[in-house]
Order: C-alpha cells, then structure tokens, then sequence
C-alpha cells in the first residue's frame, strides 16, 4: 500500500503549540512529510529542530538572527530564509497540505489569510487571527472551495468535537469552561500587585509567556468567546463562560432539545493538535488516560466579571463588532508585553485596553487595509499611554 | 407541503415510559399517528389514554380486564383486543412504522423480537429484552434491512448521542453513570432491614416500582452493562459503572485517542424518548435547561460492589453468556416481585439470584425456545426456593 504523505508547515514551531505538534507528527512520521518549519526568534530551538525532522525550508521572522541559523544549517539540503514576509510566502507553496497556524498575536493574521485564499488546511491555535478579523476570514472561507479551518484551542476542540454528527443550527448555547488561572478568587486589591512571575504560573495547561498571562487576566477567555463566535456561528448571547478548576471538562454545547455534550480529558494539547491533524479520523494513543479516581469532584462557578473586566471588554468588542476586537487585541499585546517588562501593573492592564477602544476610532466594516492600520494606530496610542 | 405522519404503537403506555412518550408526542400532535396502545393491567389509565389519543386499536395484556375495557370504549371506533398474543400480532401490522417498547420485564421480548422480523423502527426502554435475549436480536437486527434499535434508556441514549458522527471501532471503553439509587453509601447490615417503601424512594428519577428496586439493588446497572453491550457491540471490560449522584452527566464514552465525550442535561426521560422518536433529528423543547449555578459541583465514585453484589453477578452472567442472562433476569423478576410483597428481604434477592444462576442449567448456544424454557425453569425454581 502507498501511502500518501501529508506535507506541513509549523507556524511558530519553537512554542508550546509547535513543539507538541512535532510531538504528535513523530508519532507517525510514515504519515507526515514536514516541509516547513518557522519560528519568531528562538534560533537554537529551529536550528535543533531543523536538524532533527530535515524540514524542506525554515524561516526565522527575525531577520537579525537569519545568519546564525543559515550557519548552522550550512551542511544540510534546507533552504533558510527570514521574516514575516517569507514565512507568508512559503505557507503559499503549492506542496503544502496542512498549516499548522502555532505563532503567537497578531503575527498569524497575514500567512491564516494567505493559507485559506491557497485553500490548504489550517489548524488553527493562533486565535488572535480570529479576534482580529473573523468576518474577512470566515468570507474567505465561504470563497474557498478545499481551504478548511480546525480548530486547536482545547476549547474549542471540545465544542467541535460535540458537533462531530450534529447539525449546527440545533445548538442552544456553549459553555466555553475556564480554568480561572493562577488568580482564580481573588480580588482587585490583591491583583493590584501581583508580578510577572506569579501570573505566569498557570494552574493547570503548561503554556507560552503571552497565553498565561491572557489567561491570568482572562482575556484568552474573552479572545476564545469571539472565536468561537466565528468558528461555529454563533451570537454572542449563545457563548456563555463557566469556570472548572480541574480542566476535565473542556467545553460543552447545550442543543435546542436541552440536551449537553461535553468533551472531557486530561488537559493535555496533544489531543486537539492531534484531533485537527488527523479530522475527521481518531488515532489511538497510549496516552495517560483520565481516571474518576483522581477527580471525584468536578467544580463549577461563575467567573468573577467584577474582577476580570477583561471579559466585559471582550463581550463589548464581540457585540459592536468591526475593528473594535481589533483594537482589543493590539491593545492588549502591547499591555501584556510592557506587564512581563514589569512597565505596568496587572490591572492597569484592563484600564489602557478600555482607553484605546474608546478612543481610537471606530469602523463598522473594515477591510484588511483598515485592520492594519487600526492595529498600527492601537499599538502606537497605547505605547504613548504607556511611556 | 403534505406531512407523512408516522404510525406508533406504545406498548406499555399505562407505565412511566408510555405516559411520557404520550406526552412528548402532544407537542407535535400533527406529525404522529397513535396506531396502538397497550397495557399489562392498568385498565382504568388505558381507558382514558384511548378516548384522548383515539388509536386505531388497544391491546390489554390481563384478559380478565378485557370486558372492562370493552365496554368503556364501545361507542369509539377503536378496536380492542386482549392478551400478550394480541400485542404480538398487532405490533406486526403493516402500518406501524415504530414502535416504543416500554412495557416491564421479560414481557417485552415476544413483540421486540416480532417488531424487529417485521423490520420496524424500535425505540427500546425495555432493557430486560437485550438482557435476556441479546444475541438473538442482533442477529435478527443485522439479518433486516430495515429494522433499527434506538436506545431510550437514558444512559444508552447517553452513549448513542456521543457517538454520533463517530467511528464504533474508535470506543476505548464507556462509563455508564448510576445515581446509586436510595441506598448509595450503605452498608449490608442496614440493608438487611430496608422495606418496599424505603428502596422505591428514588433520588432523582420517577420511574415504575420494578425499575426503582433494581435501582436500589443496582441490578439496573447490571442490566444496563449487559444491554450496552449489545448495542454497542463492546466487550465487558469496555464497560465501566460509576456512580454520579447528581444524574446531570447520564454517561460517557471514551476513544482509542484519550478523548472523552459525555451527554448531561436534568434528569428528563422525555429527553431520551424525544431523541429515539426522531432520531436523528433535535427538536426544539422549551424543557427547562441545566444551569451551572444549581451545580457547583458534580460527583463521582466507584460502586461498592461489596456491598451491592447483584453488579458481580450481572457482569458474571454477561462474561459466560448463552442463558445465564435469562436466568439473572428471571430471577431477579421473582425475586423483585417477592420483595415488593415483602416475602423475601433486600439482601436475600441477591442470594436467591446466584443461587438460581448456579442450579439452573447452562446453555451456551440458546435458541429462542431455549430461552423461553430457561425463563420458564428459573421462575418456577426461585419461587420454590421461596415457598
């Protein structure tokens, strides 16, 4: 029998999601045919990984560090190229199947646009790409004869494993479920202080510096509600937010019959990059399996909204749509790099966000040109707030 | 645009089912047409049931209440028959298209397997039927072109839902969740006291008096491995119990790649009779919704089979197969029967069953008379062991 190899490209394959998908991919490498491999700036980690799977091209965004990576690639048949440009350009390559969509922010809006108007297959863990612009990618999905997009975020995972079977115009509701992160029950005079380094320890997922933190202020929440708007066609009064301390539950859906599904497993994101990677196919794995032994209890509550405004912002820029998400999205890579920098505090954060989307100025149907231009304006305007 | 009605017989429409499958189809009056309605001994309720709902026939099963019957809808159109015969032959009419089976105990397997030969659709509550008998009907299931089995179970219904749009070769194993009745946490020397009464105060479901004793003893459970089985096609070390008091989460199946799928919703059984009514179709309810904030937190732990033996003995009998189901459940039907009139106590039921499961004996390969001579053997044993 001859198999038909699948040709990949890794967005952003020195991250948590990129390593994980190498991960999955070794575990069948009779499958997998890795034609591309990118990386933001972690040049040992490319050089390393190129080495190891002898991907077809490799691309470092960050053209400084283009020599060191060529050098060290010198003695092998790897074209080595740099910047965002290249990476766009190479996720365009009529040999490429699947895109792994793994970079982080605002990075992965231009090669997700390019990868759909290609119609490869995208599997997508960038879920700024989405916040950003979902109305021009769900157009040119809808233009797209063979472009698909899968979802890689644990929740969203969920809520399409659910669906799996189900026609989408019988969904009721979902609840997408929130760990509630490292801060989880506290209040604003406590948060008023925490550090970098508190908020980067993530209860329960093992994940990248800018995710934890989303996740300690829940915005990865407001940015997942917004992205599961797009994803399945939702309103935002059909995505509601439950948080689940345990991690189980990954997200359920509520019919229009009552009836719930809910995906449940360890927290563990091998199992949505493999589901994307694989759809509609299950692969068995010899993974650890859940055990109710070890979770005799699984909790429920509210999330606090008076706490983490983050979510009140996000519903806000979901509801009046246009650049707006947009807005909230620059606005908040900009605030959560200067936290790590240790520039501004955990809940000054909120208050420069809430700023920009009131004060830049508001499009109700933008196009691609307009999203450029009101992410350059959101990172400039609260640049300034910051300084 | 014309609507093809369907044509329904309800068997056991006096008992918990039947009533509430009346019930879910007076929501959509104009898309069914009640063919048949059958009852054990419940004269009175079948009277009232047929001048409403005005089927084209009525069997009831206790011949002496024939007259009765007779007499309170001679001025009907209705056609009215008696005995188990007539229930047999009339769910044979060709102008029955599905047919819920509802009625209590091994009763129900003489018009399953008769609906399946005439290759009906069977929405199935009646489990005692798969137990007693379930490789003769999926046999028969797999020799029909047209005949379907849909669980109404609601832990089967559980599993049915999850696994839509799934591969069956893709099951890793599947819980089935108990509330564990109203004697969950006890301890033998209390239940050797426990009246009627007690053991018919079920927590969360209201259900017929049969089912709340095998409930109490968990012999439901046990039954309800056997008939996922069956249905699922799965092997016994597939199939896990686990207690979950709440009955919000009604089980769960989980695949060969780690990942878990559960169905919730209140505990309902219109839910479960909707869903097998039209499946595969949802039809919108305005049934009241679970709601996270009534649910802080769901629990789970393992059965004390220590305690409630009848699970040992049910996963015996559908480990060696052939007639040793028959024999759990006919004795179980006696010993149900004996308990409810308090001639034999609650632990004793499960000494009377094993004994039986030993004494009777063994038939790997039963034929359909076999089974009938098995059930027939092992009533008249365990009501002398009574005596």
């Amino acid at each position: 029998m001859t198999i038909h190899k699948q040709n990949i490209a890794i967005l952003g394959a020195t991250g948590s999601i990129g390593t994980q998908t190498l991960s999955v991919i070794e575990e069948q490498p009779n499958l997998w045919n890795i034609e591309l491999l990118t990386a933001h700036n972690n040049a040992p980690l490319l050089v390393e990984q190129a080495k190891k799977h002898q991907p077809q091209t490799v691309v470092i965004a960050n053209a400084e560090k283009y020599e060191m990576v060529k050098e060290a690639l010198k003695n092998l048949p790897i074209e080595v190229q740099a910047g965002q440009e290249a990476i766009v350009e190479n996720v365009a390559s009529p040999s490429v199947d699947i895109v792994v969509a793994g970079m982080v922010g605002y990075a992965g809006l231009a090669p997700t646009l390019k990868a759909i108007e290609c119609g490869k297959t995208i599997a997508l863990a960038n879920k700024e790409t989405l916040v950003v612009a979902g109305d021009l990618i769900t157009q040119k999905l809808h233009n797209s004869p063979t472009a698909k997009l899968l979802p890689v975020d644990s929740e969203h995972s969920a809520i399409f494993q659910c669906l799996q079977g189900e026609n989408y115009n019988t969904i009721d509701k979902i609840w997408l479920t929130a760990s509630g992160g490292p801060f989880r029950g506290k209040k604003r005079d406590f948060l008023e202080k925490v550090t970098p380094k508190q908020a980067l320890k993530h209860p329960n997922w093992d994940m990248g510096a800018k995710i934890s933190i989303d996740s300690a202020t829940m915005m990865n929440k407001g940015f997942e509600a917004i992205e599961a708007k797009w994803l399945f066609d939702l309103q935002p009064e059909q995505i509601d937010i439950i948080v689940h301390p345990e991690s189980i539950v990954h997200s359920l859906v509520q019919f229009h019959d009552s009836s719930i599904k809910a995906q449940c497993g360890l927290p563990d994101m091998k199992l949505p990059i493999q589901y994307a990677l694989y759809y509609p196919n299950r692969v068995e794995t010899n993974w650890e399996r859940f055990d109710f032994a070890d979770y005799a209890s699984l909790n429920f509550e509210k999330p606090d909204k008076e706490v983490f405004i983050n979510l009140n912002l996000a519903y806000e820029a979901m509801r009046k749509g246009g650049n707006l998400p947009c807005i909230l999205n620059a606005s908040n890579e900009v605030v959560v790099h200067n936290f790590l920098q240790e520039r501004v505090g955990f809940l000054e954060m909120s208050d420069l966000i809430s700023e920009a989307m009131q004060k830049i100025d508001f499009i109700q149907n933008p196009t691609y040109e307009d999203y450029i231009a009101t992410d350059r304006e959101t990172r400039r305007f609260v640049t300034e707030l910051i300084k």
